[in-house]
């Protein structure tokens, strides 16, 4: 380059950190507003193209507080989690940058690279059409996904390896991958292809241009904050209510048999789930009153503590609000055994439709989101019971009298338990919906009537047993 | 029982479910007060003593939405992290109540039982009051501690042995543990002696008084949020302010032999952290444009982002400000390779003593805490090497009207560091006694002149290399 252009060039990369800069603020501004986002950057490629080099110098125009880089070598996929599981808890939070140097892409490729049984291509396409579902769903709850390939001809590749230090060699053979394997390259190259057609490929041939370009796109998406849309297109096909939902028999007098055959149930339950070596995932909904905690003790009766965990879930912390609605329920879900949940992801549809604190895009659209979720996980060895407790209005007045009356019962009822009564043939509505849409073969809905409470937690029992048994017969 | 006491016991169980609910909603209402604090509940005892059932129990007398139940198995000592490094991300947010029946004791119990060469007595004892020195840092840091040992005499345990239903019997023996086992048992007992003086002992033998006398022991921790001290009680004693923070030589011309000097370093420096089994913290500390981004950029030039992790330190938001000040770190640091702060814990003895931040108890306090935390890194193949970055008032000056002259770099500089200027001598100050105080063996200060940016820039690069030499001489 001449002295002029050497100038020029120094100008515009200038000008490029301003330009970085000042797009992330104005994303970090976007926080809690109507445009709000985050931007996740994927970064794969060929080993040599300068990925690492091009993240290096990103952090020198941006401001590097709030640019986070996460990079681990590739995980393996692991049968027990679905592909998203080792990211999902560092999701970043509106107004936030995340580049993501290792991700799913790069699992995906080491597992179809290393596994003793390689991946068929049907098998891989369809890895890949699960991990741009998952980032549409990402897109569509504010958090904005980039992804970036270096690329490196055979021959550039061939000289940088000749080229270099020789002690450094042997770093560049991480990860079990040989790049001086012509071979090797061409499967990845092969491979690489059936997913990049959506990223932006990047040539590692010229240092400068790399960089620039690598900082060009992130510019570009940094700088796209779209207001989201609150208002759905179409009008909304609203299902109609099932019965269960709304007619009660009498609650039988107490069934003489009731305790002999709770304590075989939960023995039963609690067996099962323990030698069970899939992961259990039981979620609770129902309206307020309808026994949920009752249900759950009797679950819980013959384990240890040491065996599961309960989350019961109450309104989202601000922190959690900036994030996808989802990724409370991802960090919960990191343990081996059995999980419980007291109210659930199922919230996006009830209590944020209802009250209005999720539009009516977002909630018409998590039906579909919220099936991704439980069908990744059903797909990684786990089996999900889901309930609804049902109860008539009348039975839940009285039982809310009756909490009301009881000192050491009365935190369980606040004003906003009796306003929500106001609303129940929203939740009626709300709840016909979700089954409609959520009621799938992998993660099917069990009603369960609970006028009768003691008939109904052994219901809840017989479900246990019935889903663990019918998943597994699927397998 | 008769019917008089049965009732008497029913009344009395309402009224503590009532009280502890009570206590619970006050705990939450410290959140941001000067007398907040969070729970934690540290369980252990003798299996079939009861300790599941009794947290069963807690959990059906409290609001179950705000007690977390964390109950892992045991993990056995794992020589590349200190013991609390498995459990401190879950280390409760102010007003929440943590329950961990898998804790340090649990590990420590489980190491020295299994351990193929057993602890010694005097490693123990080291173990324990390292412990208790942790548990301290965490109530002094508005984290209190409570600990419970659910005990049971080896004629019960055998009874309930001969009880249970066979098909149960397995599951305790789990964590390699056999309750048969009478000499085994014997040691457990002497082992869990040496530590358990401050815990609440709690007998199993009966069912209802141990839950009661459980729960009791909860509530009276919790009804326990005393106002925090924020006065020292004694006059603090200045440290002199070392010369090399005042007296700075004139930079030199720029040395010919400086880029082959410090491209022989970059890669010293990168090979010597690669090639180390241990992990790498490198902390950076300094006034404003001292230099850290630039030293950092240079202790990474010659690595991969997949080997090391950078965390530039920003203020801390609202969920990190009700946790302890460490907090933040501790989940910062689960990596295994390098970890590299731009500004780091010590901003609780720096900017948040001279803006007044922390209160004069808790910044006096933090000396031995950061030294407690530092040394169990130490402990735990982790390399701590930190830097101080000097730098004259009159240089920092012309840096600050560069930057501000560069469009790009002008959001380095904001009208905050020109107050901090106003404040150079505090920070001085504070910077003396943090050298007299924290300036260790394990993890001593290199204090950096970089009034010559290109001299600084090789002297952290050799510090790096003396700092893992000198370690790893003295392991």
């Amino acid at each position: 380059m001449d002295t002029e252009t050497i100038a020029s060039a120094v100008l515009n990369e200038e000008q490029l950190s301003l330009d970085l800069i000042e797009a992330q603020y104005a994303l970090m501004n976007t926080r809690d507003q109507s445009n709000a986002k985050s931007l996740v950057i994927l970064v794969s490629g060929i080993e040599l193209a300068g990925k690492g080099e091009a993240v290096k110098q990103l952090r020198e125009w941006v401001d590097p507080r709030f640019l986070y880089v996460k990079a681990d070598p590739p995980h393996l996929f692991n049968l027990k989690q679905p592909f998203w599981q080792p990211y999902t808890r560092f999701v970043p939070a509106e107004g936030q940058i995340m580049v993501w140097f290792g991700n799913w892409y790069g699992d995906l490729l080491a597992t179809a690279m290393h596994a003793s049984k390689p991946l068929d291509d049907t098998l891989f396409d369809e890895y890949v059409s699960n991990m741009r579902a998952f980032e549409q769903d990402l897109k569509n709850n504010n958090v904005d996904v980039l992804k970036v390939w270096f690329d490196l001809s055979w021959k550039s590749l061939q000289k940088r390896l000749d080229d270099m230090d020789p002690s450094e060699v042997h770093w560049h053979k991480l990860h079990g991958l040989d790049w001086r394997n012509k071979k090797q390259y061409d499967t990845l190259q092969k491979l690489r292809t059936r997913f990049t057609d959506d990223w932006q490929i990047i040539d590692g041939e010229d240092e400068d241009l790399r960089n620039h370009n690598f900082a060009q796109a992130i510019l570009t998406a940094l700088r796209h904050c779209p207001e989201h849309e609150k208002k759905a297109a179409l009008k909304w096909q609203q299902a109609p209510i099932p019965d269960i939902l709304t007619q009660f028999e009498v609650p039988q007098a107490e069934d003489a048999n009731y305790k002999s055959e709770l304590k075989k149930l939960t023995k039963q339950v609690a067996d099962a789930m323990r030698c069970d070596d899939r992961k259990v995932v039981i979620a609770f909904e129902g309206m307020d009153a309808a026994g949920k905690g009752g249900a759950i003790k009797r679950i819980v009766k013959k384990l240890d503590p040491r065996e599961y965990e309960i989350h019961t879930i109450a309104a989202p912390e601000k922190y959690e609000l900036r994030r996808p609605y989802l990724w409370r329920f991802w960090s919960k879900l990191q343990s081996d055994d059995i999980t419980i949940f007291d109210r659930t992801w199922y919230g996006r549809v009830l209590v944020e439709r209802v009250e209005g604190f999720a539009t009516e895009v977002e909630w018409q659209r998590a039906y579909a989101e919220i099936n991704r979720f439980e069908k990744n996980l059903s797909s990684s060895q786990t089996v999900l019971i889901k309930f609804w407790l049902a109860i008539d209005k009348d039975e839940q007045a009285a039982r809310f009298k009756a909490r009301e009356s009881t000192p050491h019962k009365r935190f369980k009822i606040t004003e906003e338990d009796w306003r929500n009564r106001d609303k129940w043939d929203d939740y009626l509505k709300a709840a016909a919906d979700m089954f409609a849409h959520t009621d799938t073969s992998y993660a099917p809905w069990y009603i369960i009537s609970t006028n009768d409470k003691q008939q109904a937690r052994i219901e809840v029992l017989r479900a246990i047993l019935k889903q663990l048994k019918a998943d597994r017969d699927t397998d």
